[in-house]
Formats: C-alpha cells, sequence, structure tokens
C-alpha cells in the first residue's frame, strides 16, 4: 500500500527554512502520531510529475494509498477526519473546527502573507499599496486579538485549526507584527510550545541542512 | 430545526454588488435545490450577535439547525457533504474537490483579493509593492491556465470548487486581469453561465436593491 508520503523540496535557501508548508503537516501526523515518510522534489525545476500533483509548482502535497492531495488546507481536514486528536467530532465542534480552519487561510492569511511578502522584500515602503496591506492586516488582526484572549484553542480542544492558526500567524510575529497584539502572540507561543511542533519544525530544518 | 438560513448585510454600496460573498452561497444551494431563507444584518454597524457568528465582522453565515458557520469554504463544504451536485462522493473525486476548493481560496484568492483591492483603490500605481502583488498573482493565473485549457470543472464534474474558483477568477476579470488567460476566461463564462449562478447573482442584486 504505501501509507501516509509527504513530499516537499529537497532543498530551499536559509531564510524559508522552518517555514515552508510542510511543516503543517508533519505537525499534524506527529500531533496524531500516524506514522509517514517524507520524500523530496528538486527546488531547481518543476517537473511534468510535480505539476501532476502539485499543479502550482508547490509543496507540500501528501499521498495517502492511492489518493494524492495538495494544499495544506486539504491535507490538514483529510487528516483530521482520521484523527480525533486533530479535529473534535461532534458536529458542533467539528463546525468550529472547520470554520477556524477556512479563517486562518481565507480572512487571515491572506491578508498575513502578502504583507510578510512585502516586509521581506524590503519594499515595505511609505506607498499607498503598502498602507493599504498593512490596514488589511491590522482589521484582522483587531477582531482576532479579543477572540485569542478568550480562549486557548479556537475550536474548543487542539485542532487542525490551530496548527493552521498559529502557522500564520508565527509569519507575522518573524516580522515582528504581532507587538500590539498580545494575546495572539501568547496563543503563538503555546501552539509552538507544543512537542509536536518541536518535532515537526526539528525535522524540517534537518531535512534542508542534509542536502546543504 | 428552522432550515437553512444565509444572513448577509441588509444594504452595501453599489460597487460590491453581485460580488458579496454571500453568492458564493446562494450559488451553491441553488446547484443543489436545497431550500433557505435570507435574513439580514446591518451593514453600518457590527453589533456583538454578528461577532458571534461571524468575529471578524464580514458576511456570509449560514445557520443549518443548530450549528452556525462562517468561511464561505467551510459553508460550502459543509453544503457539498449534503448534495451530490456539489461534490463528488468517491474517494477520488472528493479529494480533487476538496484540493481545489481550497487552491481557489489559499493559492489564487490570497493573491488576487489585494490585487483587486489595491485596482479599486486606485493606488495601482508603479511601486514595488504593487509589482509584487501583480507578480504573485501572474504565476498563479500561468499555473492555472494549462489546467484549466485541459478540462470544463476542476474535480470532474462541477463542483463546490468551481463555484469558488470561479467567483475568485471573475472579480479578477472585473479588473481586466484576465485577458492574456483565455482558457481562465472562458472558465468564468461557462461557469456564470449556469442558470444557479444567474438566480444566485439576481437575488443579491435584488437583495441590496431593495434597501436603497
Amino acid at each position: 500500500m504505501g501509507g501516509l508520503v509527504l513530499t516537499t523540496f529537497d532543498w530551499v535557501p536559509e531564510s524559508p527554512r522552518g517555514f515552508v508548508r510542510d511543516i503543517r503537516v508533519r505537525w499534524a501526523l506527529e500531533e496524531a502520531g500516524l506514522p509517514y515518510r517524507v520524500e523530496s522534489v528538486p527546488f531547481g525545476e518543476r517537473s511534468a510529475a510535480h505539476l501532476a500533483h502539485q499543479p502550482f509548482g508547490q509543496v507540500p502535497w501528501l499521498t495517502d494509498g492511492d489518493l494524492s492531495l495538495f494544499e495544506s488546507g486539504a491535507i490538514l481536514l483529510h487528516l483530521g477526519e482520521r484523527s480525533a486528536a486533530l479535529m473534535p467530532t461532534d458536529p458542533a465542534g467539528r463546525g468550529a473546527a472547520l470554520e477556524w480552519l477556512f479563517a486562518a487561510l481565507n480572512s487571515v492569511e491572506m491578508a498575513s502573507l502578502p504583507w510578510a511578502l512585502l516586509k521581506f522584500s524590503g519594499d515595505a515602503e511609505d506607498t499607498p499599496a503598502w498602507k493599504l496591506l498593512d490596514d488589511f492586516l491590522t482589521i484582522r488582526l483587531q477582531r482576532l486579538e479579543p477572540v485569542l484572549a478568550g480562549r486557548d484553542w479556537l475550536a474548543g480542544p487542539f485542532s487542525v485549526a490551530d496548527i493552521l492558526m498559529a502557522d500564520v500567524l508565527r509569519l507575522v510575529d518573524r516580522f515582528d507584527g504581532l507587538s500590539a497584539y498580545p494575546a495572539c502572540r501568547a496563543y503563538v507561543a503555546r501552539a509552538t510550545a507544543r512537542p509536536a511542533f518541536a518535532k515537526a519544525h526539528a525535522d524540517q530544518m534537518a531535512h534542508f541542512a542534509a542536502a546543504d
């Protein structure tokens, strides 16, 4: 059969290490205690075989027997359906995990990733375009802050929604974007203190370092 | 009890009409032939009751009996699980619908929505920030174009993934961002020619016009 196989790049430059999206899948697999192995595709070229699994030429994708899935959100939802450690099984808890999983990606990361790309590029200057992106992120974080001040995890128990939201927010934190949001920052600290995150992070760092 | 209730704003300005995200939910409900009713919340203020359903102060949300769900992606996935008209039921087809549903939101809309916000603001000037957003969208559309040139719908039969991807792309098309991507443009035309889209669009326009 083949079990669970996570595919990521064979190598990436120094700066994205620790933030490549395979970490979301590693983290979920570690939380659930599901066995898996890791395979690599070249960072330097996007083959037809790569595009057949991930049409945007990115990583990660997961194969589960005959099924191949791309998009970290889709993969985490698929794993969530296999393990109660990743998603509540009662309808209300499952609904909460589902809406917050999408909120991490489509309400927060839609604002934060372009913001971080621009921060990273060094072009976050005083232009209307920068101000628009910065304001877009601000209105999202202002709404998220009171939510995270009132609960440890988004859907009740820890879930895949927290893996995505914490991973989205820690990239903002890397560029010091959470200084005005103590509850968001405490949430990132709480999530990344989990042993499964530490293992996933160390494994990603080791994977890329091995190719240097 | 109570069946399906879709909540949207009571009124919005002229320019977003036809593009407010409740259209995604209306479209899915029309495709599935599921009965529903529409309720409104004030555009002018975000009450505590509004934030309890949608913590970012946006619309839409859907209630299904006791369950309340926000995020259009979460709502469409929930509806997809209720109707084979919205999501294939075999594992491979369901997986394809799932990954493309997330790709619409997290690979394409993450690039296209900030791009469209900037276009709409009139600040899409010749700055590094604008170029970065424009390039971000370009690399996504360049990868999507050959996919859509090779198939009518993303997951085989028409599915919720197409509702999201077509809705994401038609906002790009509104700002003439698809002129170099004929397959993307033909896909938008194909999707929006469906009777369920026409009904959803007309109903949204009538809903907001009634409040003028």
